[in-house]
């Protein structure tokens, strides 16, 4: 795990490429299919382009839309390993309905499946990293597919300029200050991608209980149920809040999150505010990503357990055959 | 709070009417906007009807979709109060473009924007409830809206025979269980928004930190957080999880959850296992609603805070002006 945060912006100079290209149809929408890791990078894209026609889709099947709708659609079925039960059954949903589509994998039976429907696809390099370790590839990819070559040109200068070691002791203090707490991670509903990785990778790296929403709905509810007292406050005293702070952030969403800071803090909570970076898109999405990944990465590390590996996922795989 | 969850099935009795009916544009699509409990009834209609055409908007503003997109969808604004900031923002931005509109509310100035445009509305009636207390009210709106009389014809019978006190026990001994932890309800894709009605409702009514998860995504990431090893136990055990399971679900995803039950269970962990009501798919939703009302009310009991108003949202707002 320390290789694969460390050597992030190697991923960033990545040229995918797309196999079968000749079939591959353009539509005005996706359907984007993908579980955890692998379905993460459409909403980042969203935080690029907020206007993107993407649905993204993390069940068996598919959207249960009339056959016109989905005919309107790109179905992109998207599977780090390519033996994603939810993503492949939704492969052959696709294939069944005779629907557009393209694969994202390292190989696997999507591929495979791919190879033999000649279906366009594009092949990730099999680095031996995790699904949520290669955010850099899989946003790359799916920028091909959908013939952004210049956010590709973008992201290929930060292959030098992004230096994830910078980020490593910001991750390690973050890490020993969030020791024995649950982190709960507060971003606007723009950056909710962003939000959403941190989350997954304090589950999967950091191996502890961690949950993430956004401004402005937990406004409306879940800031209710920290408002301390004596009676529930050994509940509340649990969490560690992380604010994603983004100055691109509507003026009246970074408002409310002034506003939350200070009256979780008069009621004795821990929190951290932490800047988004500036300027780049991208590098604000990934510099985050890789803060996060340090994080969780000493997370583990704090409380002895393993990083890299998921053992509770591989289990429970071979017991729902 | 005591009354209102008593007396909920009078809610399902309502026939609610069209003002301004004459100016109501039939549209493919809803865009739903509004925030918390004003917004929680088009999730519930998606479970009678998964592939209604539906966005759910918890924002300022409106989805950043081309103007052809937009025009093509009736923009339903939804705040029971008539005062929510961010459903206002939504209506002036709609009333700008020119869009067509319906408003759902009780009064306030989302109402009186409303009557002096000339846009169709519902009024709700005001019995000085909570929002998050009138689902009933909310999703007849919805329906009479959307023009579905067979179902509101269906909803009515259940204002006899579905009874909130036959609930109460089993809602008062879940909230035993529960206290001195944090609940985590778990549920299908598909009955996401009841989970996410239980785990507000917790918030709100119990006010005490509550969560919420869908099948089958968190087998990839948040279960991961949840294998108890020495280390991470105490951060693990102050959790109760609460598993909505639906024989109408995908026989996979009830395989899921059975698998994740065990899992959690050879691991320590505390769950709840709650069968959804079979058949009438309006008294599933609406007894599991029920029954989440008065497990967070005894909750709050339990905890010996008050269960109705949430205070710290009414500091929040006047914070923000």
């Amino acid at each position: 795990m320390y290789e694969a945060i460390k050597n992030f912006n190697k991923q960033l100079s990545y040229q995918p490429e797309i196999e079968n290209q000749e079939n591959l149809i353009k539509k005005s929408g996706l359907v984007i299919v993908g579980m955890g890791g692998s379905n993460l990078a459409p909403g980042l894209l969203q935080i690029w382009k907020p206007n993107l026609n993407i649905t993204i889709w993390r069940d068996y099947g598919l959207p249960d839309w009339t056959p016109e709708k989905l005919k309107d659609k790109l179905i992109v079925l998207s599977s780090y390993s390519g033996n994603t039960e939810e993503t492949i059954d939704a492969f052959k949903t696709a294939r069944e309905r005779n629907l557009p589509m393209a694969v994202i994998s390292t190989g696997g039976k999507l591929l495979s499946l791919a190879i033999e429907n000649s279906v366009p696809y594009i092949k990730l390099p099999d680095t031996g990293i995790q699904p949520r370790s290669a955010l850099g590839l899989s946003v790359k990819a799916f920028l091909k597919l959908m013939g952004e070559e210049g956010e590709l040109e973008k992201i290929n200068e930060l292959a030098e300029s992004l230096k994830p070691k910078d980020y490593e002791k910001d991750g390690k203090m973050l890490a020993e200050k969030v020791k024995n707490h649950i982190p709960v991670i507060y971003a606007s509903k723009c950056n909710s991608s962003l939000a959403y990785g941190w989350k997954i990778k304090f589950n999967e790296t950091g191996k502890i209980p961690a949950f993430y929403n956004v401004f402005p709905e937990l406004n409306h509810n879940e800031m209710n149920g920290f408002d301390v007292k004596n009676a529930n406050k050994a509940l509340c005293n649990k969490f560690y809040f992380i604010f994603l702070k983004d100055k691109e952030d509507d003026p009246r969403i970074l408002k409310r999150m002034e506003v939350l800071e200070k009256l979780y803090e008069q009621r004795g909570l821990r929190i951290e505010k932490l800047e988004l970076g500036e300027g780049n898109v991208w590098r604000k999405i990934f510099s985050s990503l890789v803060l996060a990944d340090w994080t969780a990465y000493y997370t583990a590390l704090e409380y002895g357990l393993e990083s890299e590996q998921v053992s509770m996922v591989e289990e429970f795989k071979k017991l729902i055959l």
